[in-house]
């Protein structure tokens, strides 16, 4: 009876040196945001198929791991489907057990709803290196606030975040999906078309413009468009003030007031201290197709891809519950910062360690006093580990060392004088 | 299209109120126990099968919620049993982790290897009051330390966490597997017997010593037995020093260094201040058949039933790994905990909560300064909510107040002067 020493495959153990770092994380995260007035909520790491699989999950509803069903309700030999064994699995996200959570216990939450949730999700992804099947979100929501103090505070308590763990030089792209969508107006593509114009034009990144137009040229979705579009964005990309050409280049369609809403927000959440850019990116376009508003990304440095992002979202609660009620929310890519984290060989504020050798067979007056001496050294906010001392005292201490442990006392029956 | 509103069949949402516990609890833990050097560390929720069904778990592999295989692995039609359809699970407990974890990872850890695990674990019980299906575990481990200085530090660890949360007058009872032993075989139990033994023992509590002696009788344990069963636990009772009495009694059935074990560990993680009381109780069994030295478990105040226990399982790495690794381990009863200072009304130690309730559409030059003041706030340790001033303010007040916050700021586009 041996175990299977590994772990199933694409999840991983954490060993303590990554743990520090992340209950580091953990604490700087309750703390920063608590002070901005979220709170923390938990719900189960398990929900129903029916919830998981009710389309705002995208492409990550086929990832599911899927709970077996038991007892009674569970029948092999007439099942056909995965739905005949299964009618639970495990979360994917926050987003949907979060809007499940506030459906489920509007009455006792205040209004606006400041969430906090941190938690393991799951998605059966093909293993990759640095991307596990088992991980941490992070996410803020501000539900049933419908004014830009929402993305003001999301931005805000999330970059006062980043800069208290050390980051500096970042930037915080935003856009808003009615700017998306009155540019494609202008540029002549048909509504119907919007959602495919905007998967191509969130690729600006990685194919260039060139790439963009001629993927919407290949697409069939007009050449006249694809022509404007080159045009438009040539303009953007030479303008220094994107935001004001746009307002007049738009002016017939769109509402002033969203331009007005997110020049709003830019000045109010950028950084006058110059730690981070918050700016205004007309390519920006945040693959969920639930938001409606705002939207926003975090890019750190070198990292070319996102480390956090969000946006407003304000008709899903409504599509779940009935109720229209305004929401916007800002996730963090956890795991992504622990990576950085790691590489940059970040060093967690860190008390003194001391390990107390003790030689066998102490006796019990000598060991009480000893006890003692590391209970009140403990109290001064000191680490303090007994440890019986090895025959090979010098290989022992080299060891402790190496994993930390910064200074030794040693204990002997007979003190040597 | 509507949502599920419900979590799962004995699972639940942890609401604001009660998340503010478990975080001041989690961080107790983790600040307590990392006194002591234990480390955090994490394991995947999800675990392969043979592992969690390898006869360690008792009862609880009855309990496994199963997660259906995907992809090419899956083949519903030709599936007749469990294992057809599924390889992995979510984990009952924190202790097959922890043995497969240190496996995995042996020539990384420390020696002793200290750990501290905190976290959910999965049980498909029959849903009850306050027993649910998914719920957390704290478990401090220590490997590879044969001595007792193990038990002392997990003794001396927990009972510093629960006296720094409050708890006063608990009872920490201690007993030794070996003792057990040769109790009953002092009262002339045939080995194999034993563990029958143990089971009904672990009874007292509930059904007194008569109860427990009719019991083996019925079983058919032995008559001869079952008297020696009845005069040895009165005269127990009755003795002002039960261990030492035992030590004469049972001279010929035990190694005097057993006792003498037990004896350093009372009197050196006992509690001087009389906090609580660490005392042995011949009755003490702990249920899991993997106990080899030590036991203990506490009890705190009317709740009857146990908030937390452990011991030495000295020969658990071995059938997993071959190797011959001495183990001890302490489980405090997380959620167990959790009740009790729910029903006391805990109150965490707290921060002033202040609410600024700005008027609709405050002009961005005004919104920027009232934010510079609340980032201020912010940095003196307060939490500062930015909130939209509703029509009717005083019953939005009143509803804040409600909800835990302590102050309020009123911004207006136009100053009342």
């Amino acid at each position: 009876m041996t175990l299977t020493k590994k772990p199933m495959n694409g999840m991983k153990d954490i060993l303590p040196a990554e743990m520090r770092i992340r209950d580091y994380l953990i604490s700087m995260i309750k703390e920063t945001y608590g002070s901005f007035g979220f709170t923390s909520i938990e719900t189960p790491v398990v929900e129903s198929l029916g919830n998981l699989m009710s389309k705002q999950g995208g492409d990550n509803e086929k990832l599911i791991f899927k709970v077996l069903k038991r007892g009674e309700k569970l029948h092999i030999n007439e099942a056909e489907t995965e739905e005949d064994l299964s009618d639970s699995g495990l979360r994917y996200d926050l987003t949907v057990p979060l809007v499940r959570f506030f459906s489920n216990n509007e009455n006792e939450l205040q209004r606006p709803f400041k969430a906090l949730q941190i938690g393991p999700v799951f998605r059966a992804d093909r293993p990759q290196r640095g991307r596990f099947r088992e991980f941490y979100q992070c996410d803020i929501d501000i539900i049933g606030e419908p004014g830009n103090l929402a993305e003001t505070e999301l931005i805000l308590a999330t970059s006062t975040l980043l800069e208290r763990i050390g980051f500096k030089g970042f930037t915080i792209k935003i856009n808003d999906r009615e700017i998306l969508k009155s540019m494609a107006a202008y540029c002549g593509f048909r509504p119907e078309d919007y959602d495919k114009v905007f998967i191509i034009l969130d690729k600006m990144d990685k194919i260039g413009l060139e790439g963009v137009v001629s993927e919407i040229e290949n697409s069939g979705l007009g050449e006249h468009a694809s022509k404007k579009t080159k045009e438009l964005f040539e303009e953007l990309k030479n303008s220094e003030m994107p935001l004001e050409m746009l307002e007049s280049i738009l002016a017939d369609h769109i509402d002033k007031s969203v331009i007005e809403n997110l020049k709003t927000i830019i000045r109010c959440a950028g950084n006058a201290s110059g730690v981070y850019n918050l700016e205004f990116d007309p390519t920006l376009v945040r693959g969920m197709g639930y938001y409606t508003g705002p939207v926003f990304e975090i890019k750190i440095g070198d990292f070319g891809s996102s480390v956090g992002g969000g946006g407003r979202y304000d008709k899903m609660i409504e599509k779940f519950t009935g109720q229209d009620i305004p929401a916007c929310g800002f996730s963090i890519g956890f795991e992504r910062i622990i990576t950085i984290l790691l590489e940059q060989g970040y060093k967690v504020p860190d008390k003194k360690r001391i390990a107390y050798l003790i030689e066998k067979n102490m006796p019990a007056d000598r060991l009480l006093e000893i006890i003692s001496e590391a209970q009140e050294e403990r109290k001064t906010g000191n680490e303090v580990s007994m440890v019986t001392m090895a025959k090979n005292k010098k290989f022992q201490k080299t060891r402790l060392e190496a994993e930390g442990v910064t200074g030794f006392k040693e204990f002997y029956i007979n003190p040597i004088l």
